[in-house]
């Protein structure tokens, strides 16, 4: 369903003629401020609407996936590496259960 | 390869009993913070370093399926959702070619 | 005192050469990098180390003071000019003690 | 001036009974917001208009501010400490007109 989600923003960007505008720097601005949209559905409290916040989410979701497409690299291959690089920084002997930084760990 | 990505990311949290701080409220806090490292790529220039770039994409793209799970949605529906909706608001006839937002367009 | 420190700020850009880089463009990405930086303090709970609040929040005053440097306007003003108009958007007999933004309020 | 400022907008959030949803939290999770919306002024293009921007940074200005209330510290005095640890970072002979980040520098 990716692949087909994938084909439709890039056959929408390009009827709108809108690929122009997409440079990495621009994307990466883009996602940025969809994110913060995001960030507002919970300004004030961790109480939430379900129906903004798939909004927000999908927005930054859709701009991430034309990144990608911008960077010419697979999403799903670039988060399979990154995986393996946090599992690597969190071995789970020492990181189970706690949320504290792999840098920011007492020793 | 998606669905293998999210199976692995649900996988890693569990064994590291970390989803007990993946609220919607977290994530949207992650999804920012990761955004602004994805944007330190291009903080003094348009010119990045492509390794850097795909590590922080990748960083905004594992919690944007996270918080797909957190909410308990399918992250491509609602993406496919979104897209409809900006084709309604973005009509090619009028924003063709022009990276003005929809509600900023003069008459 | 900010008189002072806006004539610091001033003098290391000069001595740096760094003017040449502190577009309003630049600025603004620079100023949602450091918020992200902020929010990493708060990331996966309320609890927070104070000095690393205040240096990140000093990162984003900072910027800000050079963002309106760089737009060539005093920040004070802008921001009373502002508060001026949250006033109106926001009268005390329909606001006082909730915090739904005005455009959301039930009428 | 500033402390006019500090002083009016203590006085509204104090008229408005707003302090309750300032926490230092909350108040880290609106700058980002905010920094986004100043970010949209140059989403597609390093053009802006210029009462836009000054709207949004005025907006982050005044988060930074109750901020520095919310944290019980002085805006001013902690920019000041953190613009001398930045002299220590970056001696001007190894980073004078160059964007580099001090732990990015070639040796």
């Amino acid at each position: 369903m990716q692949e087909e989600l994938i084909k439709r923003i890039r056959e929408f960007n390009k009827a709108m003629d809108w690929d122009q505008f997409h440079s990495p720097e621009n994307l990466a601005k883009s996602i940025s401020i969809e994110a913060g949209e995001l960030l507002e559905c919970f300004q004030w409290s961790s109480q939430f609407k379900q129906e903004d916040a798939c909004e927000e989410l999908a927005d930054v979701y859709t701009y991430a996936l034309m990144m990608a497409d911008a960077l010419g690299v697979d999403i799903n291959e670039i988060a399979l590496q990154k995986l393996e690089k946090t599992k690597a920084k969190y071995p789970e002997e020492r990181f189970r259960g706690i949320s504290t930084k792999y840098n920011k760990l007492e020793k």
